[in-house]
C-alpha cells in the first residue's frame, strides 16, 4: 500500500526497539492499518522495518493468508498453543506461544500502543521481553497520511455521503407544511425519519455509521445533540454524517445546514459568516501550515464579524464553540487536529474544515467539508452546494 | 438495574482489593455494563461495594450525570486535569487526576479487565496504586446473569429479529426460478440482496449488526462464510442474523435454514437430525446443568445418526463441526459457552442452541434458537418455524 514508515522506524532505531507489536482486533485503527486484516478477535501483529507478521488462530490462517498485507502469517498450533494452554492455563499459555512467536523474529523489546492489553505486557515482561508504551503516537502520525489509494477508498464513501446527504435535502425541500411543522406523506417530518432516509441511503451504498446528527432549531446550538422530534418550517437544520465503507473500513464526513421557509436575520448572519470562515480556513491550508493556524483563520472570520470564539472567551457557550476540523480515515476521528495546537499539515492529510455559530436563543449552523493535502494547496473532495435554503 | 454483585464483591474481597476499574469507552461491555452510559471515548469507572462512580470530560458531565447508573460522578476538572496536563504532559497529567480520583475514595489496590490500557496501569503502578488484572472474569459472569430489564431489551431486538428472518423468507420463497437460480424483481436473487433487505428491515426497527450470514448451497459448509452470489432453486440457505438494538446496546441471534425447491436425500436428513439435536439441547437446558452437558446432548444426537462430531474426531471437516452455542447480551458472543469445558448454568443466563451439519460436498443446515434459563428449565425467546421448504 506505499505507506510511508520511515516514522515509526526511525522511533524504533531512535529508542533501540526491534519492532512494534499489536494485540487487538480490526476495530482498533492501527491494527487493521498495519495488518490490513479485518477481523474480529484479537490477534498479534509484529511490525518490524524490514517486514510485518502475524500470529492468528488456525482458523482465521488461510483467510490471513490471502487477505492480510503481512509478509509473514503464523498460526497460533505452530506455538504448541493447545499443548501451552494446556500446562499452563489461557493467560500464561497464551503469552508462551506469544514470546516464542516474538522469538522467531529475534525481537526482545518492542514498542506498543499505550492502550495494548495490561495482561499481555504483564506477561511478556514476565519472560524478559521489554514491552514499551510508544507516547509518540507513531503509528498514528504514519496512518494520518494516506495513500492514492486511501484517498480513492475515502473518495467512495464520500460520494456515499453525497448521495445519503441528497436523500435529506430532498426530504427536507419536499415537505408541506402544517402548522408550522414539516410534514412528508402525511406525518410529520422528524429528526428520526430522516436519519433513517440517511441510514438507508447508506445501506445501499454499502455504508455504515453510527449516530448521524439531524439537529433541527434549538437542537442545533448543541453541537453534540443528535436532535430529535418534528422539524419545522423557517428553522436551520444541521445535518452532519460520517458514512464507513463496509468493505475498505474507511470513513467520509460531511454537513450541510437546510431551511424550509425563511430564516429569521440571526440564522441568515449565521451561514453567511460561516461560509466567510470556511473559506478562509480553506485558504490557509497547505502543507506546513499548522492545524492551529487553519483554525485561527476560522476564528479571526468569526471575532471580525463580532462572535465569541474559544479563543476570545473559553467557557463561551454561544458563538464558535469547537474546533475547525480532525482527520479522517479508519477513525472518523484521527490525526492531524486543526485546532489549538494542531500539528504541521503535511501531503497526504484529510483533514475536515467544520467551522459553525450556534446559539441557544437562536439554534445553530454548521458548514463541514472534506479536505485532501497536496503539495501545494489542498483538493476538496466534497462536492455539494452550500445553499441555507431548499 | 438490580443486578447481582456478589460475585464481584466476593472476588475483591477474596483479594483484599478496594475496587475494580475501568479505563474504556462503551464498546467495551464491561464499562458499558457497570457504568450504564453510552459514550465514544475512554472514561473511567470505579467499582466498589458500597457505590459506582464515574470520572468524565467537562463535556459528558451533565449526561453521565443524568444518564449513567453511577452513584457519583466526577468531572476532569474538579482534579485539576488541565493543569496537571499543562504541567506533566497529557499521559502523566490524566494518570495523576485519575490517582486523585482513586484517593478520593480510599483505593490504594484495585483488580482491572486483562485488557485493561497498559499505560493507564503503568502510570498508577508509579503512583504507588496496586492493578491487579482479575484473571477469573468477575464482570464478564456477573453480566452473564441477566435481570428482567435486560431479557426485556433481548426479547425486543428478537423481535426485529424475527421481522428481518420474514423478510428474507418471503424474497426465497415468492423467488421465481429463471435457469436453476432463483430471481426477484427480474435480477437474480443474490445474497447481497437478501443481506441488504434484512438489513434495511433491522434499521427499521432501530437495530444495527455487523455481517448477516446469507449462505447458499456450497458457502453454507463453512459456518464462517457470509455468503455470496445468486442463490440458486433447491439448495439450503443458512441464514444468520443477529442484530444490537441501538438504544439499548443488547444483542439477539437466530439462524434458520430455507430452501426455494426440492432438498437433496442428505439435506433433507441433515436438517431432520438437526431438528432432533435442538431439541435434545433444549431438553437439557437447566440450572446447574453445564454447557458442556447440553452440548454433548446435541453431539450424542448427530453421532447416533452417523455423522462424526469434534468429540469423535476433532480435525473432522464434516459433520457437526462447532459447538452448540454461546451467551449474547452486550456482546453477540459472551459467557457462558455451551462447549467442550463450558460452564455451569444459572437462571438468567441467556443462551444460543444452535446445532448444524456441513459437508463441502452437499452444504450445511443450521437452526438457533436464543433461550433463557429459567428457575426449572428454560424459556424460548424464539417465534418462529423451523420448516426448511418455503
Amino acid at each position: 500500500m506505499d505507506m510511508d514508515v520511515s516514522r515509526l522506524d526511525e522511533t524504533l532505531a531512535d529508542r533501540g526497539l526491534d519492532g512494534h507489536l499489536l494485540d487487538a482486533d480490526s476495530t482498533t485503527a492501527d491494527q487493521r492499518y498495519l495488518s490490513g486484516f479485518d477481523a474480529p478477535d484479537p490477534f498479534l501483529t509484529l511490525y518490524m522495518p524490514d517486514r510485518i507478521a502475524v500470529l492468528v488462530s488456525s482458523m482465521e490462517y488461510e483467510r490471513a493468508r490471502s487477505e492480510s498485507r503481512a509478509d509473514v502469517v503464523r498460526r497460533r498450533s505452530a506455538y504448541d498453543y493447545n499443548d501451552l494452554v494446556d500446562t499452563y492455563g489461557s493467560v500464561e499459555g497464551r503469552a508462551r506461544a506469544i514470546a516464542a512467536f516474538l522469538e522467531e523474529f529475534d525481537v526482545e523489546a518492542a514498542s506498543v500502543n499505550p492502550r495494548f492489553p495490561l495482561i499481555t505486557a504483564d506477561e511478556l515482561r514476565e519472560r524478559g521481553i521489554e514491552i514499551d508504551a510508544d507516547q509518540s503516537d507513531a503509528v498514528e502520525k504514519t496512518r494520518a497520511v494516506k495513500t492514492e489509494t486511501e484517498i480513492a477508498y475515502i473518495r467512495e464513501a464520500q460520494r456515499a455521503n453525497e448521495a445519503a446527504m441528497a436523500e435529506a435535502e430532498r426530504l427536507i425541500a419536499e415537505a408541506t407544511v402544517v402548522d408550522g411543522v414539516l410534514h412528508h406523506q402525511g406525518d410529520p417530518l422528524t429528526s428520526e425519519r430522516v436519519r433513517r432516509a440517511i441510514e438507508r441511503t447508506l445501506l445501499d451504498h454499502d455504508c455504515a455509521l453510527d449516530e448521524t446528527i439531524v439537529a433541527a432549531g434549538p437542537d442545533a446550538a448543541n453541537p453534540h445533540d443528535v436532535g430529535s422530534g418534528p422539524i419545522r418550517e423557517d428553522e436551520a437544520i444541521i445535518v452532519d454524517i460520517f458514512p464507513k465503507d463496509k468493505r475498505t473500513q474507511y470513513h467520509a464526513d460531511m454537513t450541510r445546514t437546510f431551511l424550509h421557509g425563511t430564516p429569521g436575520e440571526e440564522i441568515d448572519a449565521f451561514h453567511a459568516v460561516t461560509r466567510d470562515a470556511k473559506r478562509a480556513a480553506l485558504d490557509a491550508v497547505e502543507p506546513g501550515v499548522s492545524g492551529q493556524q487553519v483554525h485561527d483563520a476560522a476564528c479571526t472570520v468569526y471575532e471580525a464579524a463580532g462572535y465569541p470564539t474559544l479563543r476570545t472567551d473559553e467557557g463561551t457557550s454561544r458563538g464558535y464553540i469547537h474546533s475547525t476540523g480532525h482527520g479522517v480515515g479508519l477513525e472518523v476521528h484521527e490525526r492531524p487536529r486543526v485546532s489549538r495546537n494542531g500539528e504541521t499539515l503535511e501531503p497526504g492529510h484529510v483533514i475536515t474544515i467544520e467551522p459553525g455559530l450556534y446559539d441557544p436563543a437562536i439554534g445553530g449552523v454548521r458548514i463541514e467539508d472534506l479536505v485532501v493535502v497536496t503539495e501545494d494547496g489542498y483538493e476538496n473532495l466534497t462536492d455539494y452546494h452550500e445553499d441555507l435554503i431548499v
